[in-house]
């Protein structure tokens, strides 16, 4: 059994240029890490290029996966230096990554969660777990939103991206699809106009767009939605996370 | 105006103390960092001891409390030994700790958040900024939960630990309390005889408990509950966070 030992490894190399956007881009892949990760992806039969282990997990794991895909053996000390996490559980997968397009094309029916600029991945990752528990059908990243193969992105979501669909897109274009097949556009601005969220009825297609942490959606896209919700509560409603507002109205939507 | 200059100072010293429970328990102290903290625990009357500021600082914000509070100003390098974030903003408060049994005599009315064993800080900020916003009374920290006074902790609740009450305590206490007076308390816990959420009516006065985020409540409590209640979704409810559910839960309640 072939097994690497260096960091210089030209494999090795080209596993830690896909913890950039641009090596991503380039490569045509990117890495994601962890054994709930990759077991996901495997379960949920992604597009697996190889499997990067280390000894000790290969023996506890390696049944799941040794005899189905390509994998490479590598050192701890490899491991440690392709991982993004501070404590790696010593296993990854090389992905491909599908075309966007691929997935927009069939977009246009039930619920889709549509993200503008939203920055943290701890929140983009609750985000995309939410609309997978909600069952929605998937998950639009705006341009400007962090992007879905980013490692830290990519391990928040916790299994979900494989669960539902995940594009990545100009929202504008989506927003226009979706007034064009007559379903809603909701946004989540606190304004004047603004509608309670009760007096919205559940349906089963729509898109509900969460505007960045800080400076809400923007203005252009705003004006594209159909209402923007505000939730009653009684409270100090400033305080309320952006995934926490989304799961509100993702649940209430999809009752 | 006198600088602290060395972070070998006797008051450096004492304030990097109180980054650890045991130094915040011998000092009946602890310390908190930020602008929107600081500002936040002025203006709801928090009982600061001294306030701990770069001169940068100092000349953008100083008039919101150098007439008012003690302060002392220190050097960048201080600071940043002081802080417990990368980048910090140069401003710090020294605050009392108020003994615990002073915010549990007034417990028993409202709706009060139950945390069991939560570790997270993140979950944990989100979920008392949640419950500040719903209008909730307040949110005790059980046993074995992450002290409300540790620094990511005290970071991620974002000043909503002044808006509401905030208590530390023995959870079948509590509920035992709740009991007494007559008021419902609710679990989380997916299992048989759980029930739906929309069956249980919105009320004034109720304790939820939610539990860790990996094996859910202890067993001791669950006993304790009237009922345990479940989210009813389309999708895949393993995915739901623990500070999404709080939420929803704590939502349908308050309506």
């Amino acid at each position: 059994m072939e097994k690497i030992t260096s960091n210089q490894n030209r494999q090795v190399k080209a596993w830690t240029k896909l913890k950039t956007k641009h090596g991503r881009q380039k490569a045509g892949q990117y890495l994601i890490e962890g054994w709930h990760l990759v077991s996901e992806a495997i379960n949920y039969d992604q597009p697996i290029v190889t499997i990067i282990t280390t000894e000790k997990r290969l023996a506890s794991d390696g049944a799941a996966f040794k005899d189905r895909f390509d994998y490479v053996v590598v050192t701890d000390e490899v491991a440690n230096h392709i991982a993004d996490t501070k404590t790696t559980q010593g296993i990854f997968a090389v992905l491909s990554i599908i075309p966007t397009n691929q997935v927009a094309a069939n977009f246009a029916s039930g619920g889709w969660l549509l993200l503008d600029q939203i920055q943290d991945p701890g929140n983009i990752g609750t985000m995309v777990r939410t609309a997978d528990a909600m069952g929605l059908s998937g998950v639009v990243f705006g341009t400007g939103t962090a992007s879905q193969y980013a490692p830290k992105v990519s391990r928040s979501m916790q299994g979900s991206q494989f669960h539902i669909q995940i594009a990545e897109a100009d929202l504008s274009e989506w927003i226009n699809e979706y007034h064009e097949q007559g379903y809603p556009v909701y946004g989540t601005e606190l304004n004047p106009d603004a509608v309670a969220l009760d007096e919205v009825p559940a349906q089963a297609n729509f898109a509900l767009v969460m505007g960045n942490e800080g400076n809400g959606m923007q203005a252009s896209l705003l004006a594209l939605t159909d209402a923007n919700l505000f939730i009653p509560m009684k409270g100090n409603a400033e305080s309320l996370n952006v995934a926490i507002a989304a799961a509100l109205v993702m649940f209430h939507l999809q009752k």
